[in-house]
């Protein structure tokens, strides 16, 4: 039984670990951290964990967590996993950082996009990008794993195999990306208020997300060279989903039947990646609730651009699904274990 | 390996119920039953099964299905399962009917509310009134199980222990119910649109919808006599979810501790019931996806009345998932088997 | 050319009076008082007003603004109104309070239900309860109007005429009522949070809401006697509208004729209130955007009880729109002036 | 006091068309057209319209209407318009069609998109697109004006002055673009039930939607030289509102003062464009209920590409405000008559 502590519980993504957590069964919760919320019941913050939970919240003491727990994941704010890990903690247990802390290898990008200092940069090499489709067997050796981002996520499973096989110009690439609004966290704030986002959509952190170095990195490894792109999220009045549109020019001669085998290639034989059967777009909601990818592609004779389409629940692959995945890949256990989740519809 | 057999899977609470099914270990979906959309794929209807369920969805052929499945299921308009089962079938296979056809005792009551002639009145005494909770030996025994309804299913368990240890005056009951919009079912109705429901809130079928009488034939073995209440339905602009606030004046010098003794000697152990804090309301969303009712009451000492809350998801305690735990009982399974989801948040 | 003055602009009702005095062709705004953006463009807060408005924030200086302005509304929080009026403004000037201050002429029962203390008790006797249909000819005369409160206004005029009319037993009145989450206020709290109210309903503050003696006083005065009811609130994933069922048990012998001709009596010769046609259940979203309060009944023969229905803008009828009403009457304009809004739909 | 009738008065558009006419003080609105709901009272469609419009609907007989209007808004499916307009027609009434019928100047392009035949292309060369603020003389001196599409008014005005003034590459244009539900008509249709729409996000008409060929052909004139885009077309769970975000790659040299000069110097002196403040985005709901149509642009200057961002309401700008605005025109009336509407916000 695999022992989890969880710094930044009573968010959204720690939600929603509890939850996948609460249905493995080689894990059993040890620390549902919350530095909002200490000594109250955790029930009381998630009241659907009424009767299921009966833990209190605890501190984000890291140096007692490890001794505790055979993994802690980190939900919380940038910064903060930088601020506490050291190599006392990983010699006692793998950390999963759910955060943006160790996604980056360059710490001056980290720094620039992120407009903090890096505590731990010395960390930065070891760290292993958690993007098990294409990390994966790094992944199993890692004692610290950078878990991605729920945009980044999305976007790079959408447009990977394109660029891996070069059937695409890395110059071209754009992804106009859409999410519900549990991306945006639990913070108190107006702009997440209901009647500031029902009925409503917009852009924001146009041509600034902090996503956009981090899909740029690793598109870059599948390039053989460096990616600039241009990523534009929006909001979305959902609870979850994430629907990335891509867009890219392909390279001269070639085929629907050439794009259909990169992604087949890639993603045959990945048990969350779906790809659709042709001119089915992805939607949010036949993700929802599960870690499943769904991709489709269409491809624009007219302007010779492919349309590149992914949906993820950015709560479960795009946050605390993939953490347990990642944690499963480190235990040696079954890669799907805990996460063969049926999407909820409607 | 129970094989069960869906008449009707392509509606919501069909659907739903192959989400569950397909989480249920001992059992196995041999036959996705689906008149509008026979030879297609199942998946092609509920893209969320992409990969997940290859079948093809069959005619409704209770004969035939009665042979291959040991529990048939019938998610299906009123009239569709009466007009279908006989003494053959049900000596071959038990049937978990989704619809109204079995719920009500009474033909005449059932003819009136319903406006169709019974086909099968001669198994309305057979047939067992599937709310585990009140009904749970019978339905042990059960060849044919008449599943709730929705709204039945939330109005009846919060108010039951209250009837039943003679708290209130069962002359004054009024249930006020709120539903998600996937109670009205898939059918394509301008009133179901997007358009019409979001933004918008409305009641529906007052003094009129059918499940009054389900409602006051239950709460009337509980009372011991005849009831009879007021239920006005309103739709909600949300996917799933009921809510029923309930009232009833309470009994001369009726406490508290009472009421809340009440809800305790029915529901303590019950594994989906959960009477909530004091003073917590219940809220759609903390049992979203799961089959929980979360209940709780409130007494108002200026009108000596006591308001009763329930919340349930009626797709599944409102539907799929109490035709689950009904088949659990019938096959002598444990009761929450299939059935241990955690409501999702958010 | 009457100037306005608005204390408490930049909330969601002080928004809609904005909205609604800009096409107010008698009216002129003079003063956009918002203790959190001083110094800020108004646009800036409420962008759908870029270019349409070009004014800064202002502090909240009543006697400033007393000077200036021939109305001042006040859109804030209770006790701030009471706190800052005094007879040289009312000397001066006309208020308009959207709080709760003026509302409840027993200063013991404001501050048992509002648990603040009233600084102004001199005023309530004078302050007239701003619901036009009922007071018309009292608020004409008037120099301070309590505009009623959202739940209020739709609860009471749902019920009004029969109670009036001597045609249901007071005693029995229930009113379960659902609202819009701008009712809520544009304060930052995770309970209004986008994902905690989308997808979810609930009840709150019940047996407690601030309403509910506000609403009892008014159809105190209808009945002729003291009137205790039943009141529960709930949040519903929408922007706006407010839906009031409310129950009652008719007087014996009385008709659905009788009960009709009791709302058209009252309310045949009213701008804003609309009794539909027999069997039409009221929407909120038929109301949105515009004064109206539509209506009806149905009358539940089995139970001899009458069940209302009412549906109104809760930020507009519900708030800004009735304060707009008031400021026509106090200033002898045509009722209606600034208020024909055709409601919005989808 | 212009007569004006409309054919297709019971959809989405049509509705709109009839709440802006209503608030239209030279316009008197002689026929409501529907053919589905001949001989009803317009209201029992729209209960928004209780008390307000007491008319019939009547049958499409555009003859007949060409006696008794001066103005002939039809608001029909393609195909309708161009198969019922003739000479006779044209000499007595003006024609506002809302349909694509006259949009694209080439019948073939017309045909391959839509898929039907042109039963009036006689009349093609006559009709004037009608994008006011881009044709606005020409449309002054119509008869027949061909309103723009939804989608299409908003991508088209968002671009426009950046390919006019020749600012960047027209062969990199791509528009994503996000529309709200009323898009999708009141058509009942399984895919547009508020259970598949509510927390789901899609892509749709992935490289064929027909509103490309009309945004192609209106670029293509600002640009000089034939222009073709990638056009990706969102459903949102949102009733109303479109957001088209935009991508191209800039010429060499041009800055962010050029840019934003370029949509002043077409803009500024519009009534119902707003360039917004520097940095902000624009959002639907901000346009709600108006006319206005809300641009910005942001430089990413790792990619030398701008993002430019539009947001109309488009029921209104998108649709009948768009038709009353040329109505306005055509009429010698002021270009805003019955179009001040301030953005209902929340």
């Amino acid at each position: 039984m695999i022992k989890a502590g969880i710094i930044g519980s009573t968010g959204y993504a720690g939600g929603e670990l509890v939850r996948l957590l609460l249905g493995h069964r080689e894990t059993e919760i040890v620390w549902y951290g919350s530095r909002s919320y200490v000594d109250k019941k955790y029930y009381q913050v998630y009241q659907n964990m009424f009767q299921i939970v009966d833990a209190v919240c605890l501190d984000d003491n890291m140096e007692e967590l490890a001794q505790q727990a055979d993994v802690i994941f980190t939900a919380t704010p940038q910064g903060l996993c930088a601020s506490l890990v050291n190599e006392t903690i990983l010699a006692k247990t793998k950390v999963i950082d759910l955060s943006a802390d160790f996604r980056i290898k360059d710490v001056k990008v980290y720094e620039e996009w992120y407009k903090i200092e890096h505590k731990s940069p010395q960390f930065l090499e070891e760290a292993v990008y958690g993007l098990c489709e294409i990390n994966r067997e790094a992944v199993k050796k890692a004692r610290l794993v950078a878990n991605p981002g729920c945009y980044t996520t999305c976007s790079i499973l959408t447009i990977y195999p394109l660029l891996k096989e070069g059937l695409i110009d890395a110059s071209t690439i754009i992804v106009d990306a859409k999410s519900g609004t549990s991306g945006a966290g639990r913070g108190a704030k107006t702009d997440n208020l209901f009647c500031e986002v029902n009925e409503n959509m917009k852009a924001y952190g146009v041509t600034s997300h902090r996503h956009t170095p981090e899909i740029e990195e690793q598109l870059g490894y599948a390039a053989g060279e460096p990616v600039y792109i241009s990523f534009t999220p929006h909001l979305v009045p959902m609870n979850r989903g994430i629907l990335a549109t891509a867009y890219a020019t392909l390279k001269p001669g070639v085929t629907q039947e050439q794009v259909r085998a990169a992604y087949d290639k890639y993603y045959e034989k990945e048990a969350f990646i779906r790809v659709l059967d042709q001119d089915v777009c992805p939607q949010t909601k036949w993700v929802e609730g599960s870690n499943y990818v769904d991709i489709n592609f269409k491809i624009d004779k007219r302007t010779n651009r492919v349309i590149m389409m992914g949906a993820i629940d950015n709560l479960v692959k795009g946050a605390a699904g993939q953490a347990v995945q990642n944690m499963n890949l480190m235990f040696g256990l079954k890669e799907t274990m805990g996460l063969e989740l049926v999407p909820v519809f409607p």
